[in-house]
């Protein structure tokens, strides 16, 4: 796949095998190659230059799925977000990537579903102890069999049905105790956090899954010493309503009403037609406009429907009722047309590299500085931030500084 | 029309029969009557506590205007502009608003053209020099008859026809030599910033016109020890261009176009038909995002159409097509629908308040703080900047820093 | 309120506080004084000369409904949908049409709200047939005290909350030994529908409501020799719908999904915000659609939300899918900005001219040449017909039917 | 190829190397491989059933280029338009038509522009009865080699510059005259259509140029008893227009203004940046809306812009500003997203159908049937129709008479 030089660093991709894993596969062995920019990816600019990231020579693709079929490169072909010459001039390194990605566990309320790994329904009937060591296994191996530096977790997977935290998440003795008597009850997305966790391996979570965002896993992160982040990658609408929703509160006019209608076509829109699972992604966009806006009078819907024949290409429509002064009002209209597996892989890699550089300068916890990458950011001791433009300032701030100490 | 407390803030309107000084008078009427809320208007916000700004009580509205029909305030009503009750309620403050209005001095270009106050068409047969020294005496009579401890010119003018800067407008020598020889040809905007610099008054420059923007008028601001600012208030499609573009730029998504469309009723609407004064405008406008997105290859172009039946309500279509990761092709659609008077008043009350601020504070020069106002922000030391998100945190930083020191 | 000339016609709203009811008794009075032309009436073009139809100056205006309050004129000025002037030059006929208003009677599940007129509440307690005794009386009241040639019955009312049809109204002799039991259980606007027939008036319902679509009551409507009309009246999103898909069909285009997001903010929004009442109008949304494009694969939506600060003012976008040749996909977005009720007005004129008409040309039972009028038309002997152009060629050749007969 | 069944209709396509002409002849290979569906292609339809259309397999392909590069079909499948499969799958059928392609005739004022053809360059110093001749025997030529029953001429060049018409130009007599002194100064789209006429061709005019509209060039298709149709084929933003201008019409509501602002980045975009080009498209763009809505106050105006990264995806911004009953200004607005050449090709491919019918059934001069296809349609005796579904009415009319008299 690539040579040897300098480090080694593990990607380990859960939903290895859905659109975003598929793009940014693809998109890698492009860079490497030289037949894309890093377009997309702002840690490749300047204001990240002299920090020690990992080159995309340096990266090594491995990961879980629940799910035997790949989303197949010719669909992203034919939908225009994969060009045709990319697809096969990487097809060597995308059937090695394939050759390492192993069997996942499954979520709970998942278990049964069609078109599943008959090998992940079967650890899906292991307690969750055995499920966590079935990962950390896999996580091992993959650091073994290619002498990686360090493996970096990230979750891909799909949305998760929601459901309201259990009391015992909130200490980690109390989830050990609850693991040993298999009454966790953990999503999946949580048993791959401490699995990533005991396995020395910082952990990103790009899903609106719990992930490592209950206290208990924070708890194992800090005892670790392993830096991770999420929740929920910011990719298209939010990123926009956290872009502009600002601009109306420094200029003192009054949103009303903000309507977001998005519509998605791919895995995750299906997905998401489910009302269960559409539950976490709801709470996390309407949370970021009250946050900015600051008016308990705004009223805010945010609906989220499959239409399968956009495939990946998420559209989503905003409609931003204001009033200025004298009461006039006034509106904004925003159409928003992305792939958001292109949209996605870029900020992935980003991620894959900051939290590198996180662990390699030894921090530990919930890493603030990546809080423009997500819509429901994991904060430790400073309040959640949802302005896009004091986010982006603090993650330029935190490259200053570690550049200035390198 | 009120109570003397404290200060009396002379505010001095060019233009003043417009929609924008018409919305201003009225808007400031309902603010005295505890009938509006200040909507719009940042300085009435948390972050500028504390500071020493005029009082909405302590402001007088006078003005020049070159034409003697007034915008009428019915016609703001029938547009859903104006609301009913805060016309009626205000009759008596427009009307003593009306008594201050003077004839005002006319832009070369637009001599002979219909509808003009007599007298402002027999002003323009008289020399430069004499024309300024009449808008000096109009800005004295206003000040001695309402006993003002300070007046601030505001230009709200229709949009002039664009020209070269002439060699003469350089130095402020040069300038007085030919304004001597009657060869100066300045435009109209320009005569009301050398009388207001010689008034003892600070000048707003809210139009895309050249106001204050020659060097030898910064000179003379400087020399009077009087702060100005321009140019071109940033009220809708270009507000929300400098919010947005710095998005993709951060995000490194490669703009390929930006294409805008801009359509408006009004007697700027009207003006901006002609070719000529359209210039100005759509230099102001191209010239942000190219500045923000720092590509050069950006292909990018402004249509401003005159579309009667809209009225005041400005209608804009922007289009972006942008370039994400593996080359996918990507858009974003805005349609902002405001009524430019009523975007446009709130700020003029911000920038007078600014204005009289800084020359309490006895600064001189280009008010650089007030940035985030104006679509081509005039700048003195410092390189000019157009993300809005860093313009406003300067202004934030100038109050707080402002605050600290009284 | 104006000079008896030849005919004097009846119109007697159901729902007469509604927007939509002072919508039309400005705009008739508007209409009657010169101060408005008959934008929307499309009875009023050249179309429609020289038939028999009811001048504006012939119509008296009338009604019932179930709260106290009205609409208020003064909202509607504010909100930009009637002029300030033609609601002061039309107080005199308002207070007129006021005074005529009755209590209502009250849909069952809607027994028990706020702000209801303490009558209908009352009435909610007898029997139906007491209720359709008690609507009669007012129309027979109506009636004699206007010497009115004819009376027609409108229902302009809420949403009622969607139920299934009974068995007994599917023949008139079960319904009426169902009405002696008190077990019919019709809903409110069929007890309209009933007591209009009784009296002799046509009968148009404006609404998603039951009305005279029940089979019993097309029977007693065939039965009495009268006209009657519905369900729905088709005046934005809809109409553009039905208007625009036939394009797609006719040019084999193949529509794979069309997504209609629908938003409004006055009464009939806030009753919609109730999923029961909803669903009708939902259902009504997604025939038209269905129906024209004839292609069972077509994925379509339709979602309706209540967004208060919009008022009356229905804004929908609708996001149409679809491939072309080769495969390849395009799509087509569409943004409706129209008051509700301004639409809804002159629909209603027509419909009561068309009405009138039909009853003098001794026409019974449903009014198919008014198809073009509704979301869901009643139709007779012949098959639905939802495309918007072939339904007005109907209208048309009535028309010119009429016009020959005559 | 493919087998000789029946007859052999030869199709000659004027600008063989442009995006329509990949896209027919990968579709129509694509069709006759049963790989796609007859999506876009009315004629394909139950209403034309039973009619002695040409079959996609009787179809030959040639036509003529003034460039050499074609437009590759790489392109077109790297923006979505052309499926990856159907070019690999139609190798062998577009190599066999890019054999048939020989250099064509430039437009005057072409001559001396880069890239190309040099026979092409060449030929454009030849006088334009020879440049006739020579078109005539690449025809002759084309009919022989295949032995093809007939050859219908498509003219699918890029937009001419704008020219009013020469007096010789009205009569085919003074038209010969003209042409035998070299003083005709036919654009080259005439000469195409004379060169077509002579030769026993039915000619279609799917371009804005002047084709076979000149009245020499009617009367020279009359006289030789030869079907044609034109102008300017009626794709996306028009075809939109002319179906939904007729509701507000129907409606009686008042359009105020319609602007429509149309983006394109394919050769024809390139080819409309020139002004003097646009000028034909324009004016067929506004004759529809203003035919349609009948009112001399509309306010319309159409931009053209060339945005290169839009490629083939013609996309288009309308705001229809209307009012309706009471003065309520309300409005809509369209955003069209489409490929130019995937919405041509089908279309292009009903009218050689449509023409060879014609012409099997002895019919000559304008095929006014076709309306429906067309922004500026060719009439003969009857008035132009610009109303879509009455144009499509007139053509479901032809194919029921033409049926039932076959």
């Amino acid at each position: 796949m690539h040579e040897r030089n300098g480090r080694r660093l593990g990607v380990w991709l859960v939903g290895a095998r859905g659109a975003i894993s598929t793009c940014l596969a693809y998109g890698l062995s492009g860079l490497r190659q030289g037949r894309l920019e890093p377009i997309g990816i702002a840690t490749a600019g300047p204001a990240f230059a002299g920090l020690p990231l990992a080159d995309f020579d340096e990266l090594y693709l491995g990961g879980h799925d629940v799910v035997r079929a790949s989303s197949t490169a010719s669909d992203l072909v034919r939908h225009g977000i994969l060009p045709p010459d990319l697809v096969a001039a990487g097809a060597g390194d995308a059937a090695l990537f394939e050759a390492r990605i192993r069997p996942g566990v499954l979520d709970g309320p998942d278990v049964g579903l069609a078109e599943l790994d008959p090998e992940s329904s079967r650890l899906g009937a292991a307690s969750q102890r055995e499920q966590i060591a079935r990962i950390a296994a896999d996580l091992a191996e993959f650091r073994r069999a290619h002498a990686l530096d360090r493996v970096i977790v990230v979750c891909l997977a799909s949305t998760e049905a929601w459901r309201e935290g259990l009391p015992s998440w909130a200490r980690l003795d109390d989830l050990d105790q609850a693991l040993d008597a298999d009454q966790a009850d953990l999503p999946a997305s949580s048993l791959y956090a401490y699995a990533a966790f005991t396995s020395g391996a910082p952990f990103v979570n790009f899903t609106p899954n719990k992930g490592s965002d209950p206290a208990a896993l924070r708890q194992l992160a800090r005892r670790a010493g392993l830096p991770h982040c999420g929740s929920d990658g910011k990719t298209g609408e939010t990123l926009l309503k956290t872009a502009l929703a600002p601009m109306f509160h420094k200029r003192a006019l009054r949103v009303l009403a903000w309507q977001g209608y998005n519509m998605l076509g791919n895995k995750d829109g299906e997905a998401l037609a489910d009302p269960v699972r559409r539950e976490a992604k709801r709470r996390n966009k309407d949370e970021a406009l009250r946050a900015i806006l600051r008016d308990p009078r705004l009223h805010t819907q945010v609906g989220i429907d499959f239409v399968p024949s956009l495939h990946d290409w998420k559209t989503a429509w905003d409609f931003v009722h204001f009033e200025g002064f004298l009461g006039a009002r006034m509106s904004l209209q925003l159409t928003w047309q992305g792939s958001d597996s292109a949209l996605a892989a870029p900020l992935v890699l980003d991620l894959v590299r900051l939290a590198d550089l996180a662990a390699a300068r030894g921090e530990a916890g919930e890493m603030e500085h990546t809080a423009c990458y997500f819509k429901s950011p994991l904060s430790g001791s400073t309040p959640v931030e949802h302005d896009f433009h004091v986010q982006f300032e603090r993650l330029l701030a935190y490259a200053a500084g570690a550049r200035n100490e390198t």
